[in-house]
């Protein structure tokens, strides 16, 4: 196969990094996309940093086999405490989703004040303040992190909406309330899916960023760099594995995608 | 070591077999323990059944290697979907959860009409009408199954009363009140956790059904007819395995076993 012509591979957990491969899809609509989602395993955000690490370099292992061109993290803990690890072990480009939502962020913050929700893993590891700081050089800015473990077990069952997602989300955001923050970072790819429920709770003018739209630019980019952009090549349908119950990953699946989802491919990690 | 001086294992997805371990430890003070709590892929309750038999298998494999006398199953997502299985590879008495609850829950109903809330997978398998039917013979029994699949993260969670769980437990609930139910079936080592919570919100006359106690004389049946009851001893911590993050284990486990959780190992299953 052509180098540029081989596909792109995006992980995560399970069903939120869907959110990326939506956005993949509509900014490169020529290049293929294998889809990797570690449905067996979810959640990643309250397992331990050697965890995370191992799961994620045993998926990328895996799509380098598939004869990727590079990866995308579309996981924020992933990103958060393996990023790293992975670009040493593997001679691919690989792009997380923590940088590209932390400049959008900065850019969208006049106040300088950016909340930010994750999971326990994500939050705990400081990653988006650190990246933040770095990215903001010598504007003064203050970060809020929020660590709220229930939203990737809720959208995983398919609860996005509704009086259980509301209470759940406003138990949680009334911790953000007296930071006066300008812009809140959705620091996970499953919440996008709730970003209509947060909005309804949140103050209007309070900016919710969702990195997917970012990734996808900073993907295309990395692909113009490193010459590997497709040249010819037609829309064609993902291909997606699964550590488990494909079924479940389908129905659910097509609709935080938004498009039919056909080709799944169950996988085990022995 | 002498064979009746062997510990027993007992093993769940993570920390709801601990309301297990604390009724064996009550029953059979004398005996030694192992407990393995898969944390690194809990919850069980979403995964397929053939994901749930192989994690099963895996860690009853380890402990026949810790050189167990026999094994409880204190998961009733692997005693629904793996008992069958694991009784067929491994040569040990191995007791599961359903059947010493499916029994007390008969002893306990005057009416015949039992509630069960359970993973989304022990409610699917239809293991606890199977198995209530069976055991109540010519007797006309209703059986009201409800998947109730975020009661697991909560208690994972630590968040055991409050707001969020109140909420979340009443719109559950609420499928079961018209069925006029005298008896419900906490049908998760988990949810012992929520019986407070659970008891707030539910009519007072219905019974809450926790197979814990129920299992630990079970156990203490099977010691017996196996000759494998200790002859001497005294009552030793228990040894502790999960696949992630001990810390957390032990912080949140002795909440919940209501002891000290000292000598906690970190298994990976490669």
């Amino acid at each position: 196969m052509r180098k540029n012509n081989r596909p792109i591979g995006v992980f995560d957990s399970g069903l939120g990094g869907l959110t990326v491969l939506r956005q993949l899809r509509r900014i490169l609509p020529r290049e293929r996309f294998i889809y990797f989602g570690d449905t067996a395993r979810v959640p990643y955000g309250s397992k331990s940093p050697e965890t995370v690490r191992r799961y994620s370099a045993e998926i990328v292992r895996f799509l380098v086999k598939k004869n990727v061109k590079m990866v995308v993290v579309a996981c924020n803990t992933s990103s958060a405490l393996a990023l790293k690890d992975l670009k040493k072990k593997f001679p691919i480009p690989i792009c997380g989703v923590v940088e590209p939502g932390a400049a959008l962020a900065l850019r969208k913050s006049i106040s300088g004040r950016i909340g930010i929700i994750g999971t326990e893993a994500t939050i705990k590891s400081q990653i988006y303040p650190i990246t933040l700081k770095a990215l903001a050089g010598d504007r003064p800015i203050e970060v809020f992190g929020l660590a709220t473990p229930l939203l990737v077990p809720l959208v995983e069952e398919g609860i996005t909406a509704g009086p259980i997602a509301n209470l759940i989300i406003k138990n949680y955001l009334g911790h953000l309330w007296r930071m006066e923050i300008d812009v809140l970072i959705l620091g996970c790819t499953h919440y996008p899916l709730l970003k209509n429920t947060i909005r309804k709770i949140l103050d209007k003018n309070i900016v919710l960023v969702d990195s997917a739209l970012a990734v996808a630019e900073k993907v295309k980019d990395i692909l113009a760099k490193n010459n590997l952009a497709i040249e010819h090549g037609r829309k064609l349908s993902p291909e997606f594995y699964v550590t488990d119950s494909s079924e479940k990953f389908r129905q659910l699946g097509q609709r935080f995608l938004r498009e039919k989802i056909s080709d799944v491919h169950l996988i085990k990690f022995l």
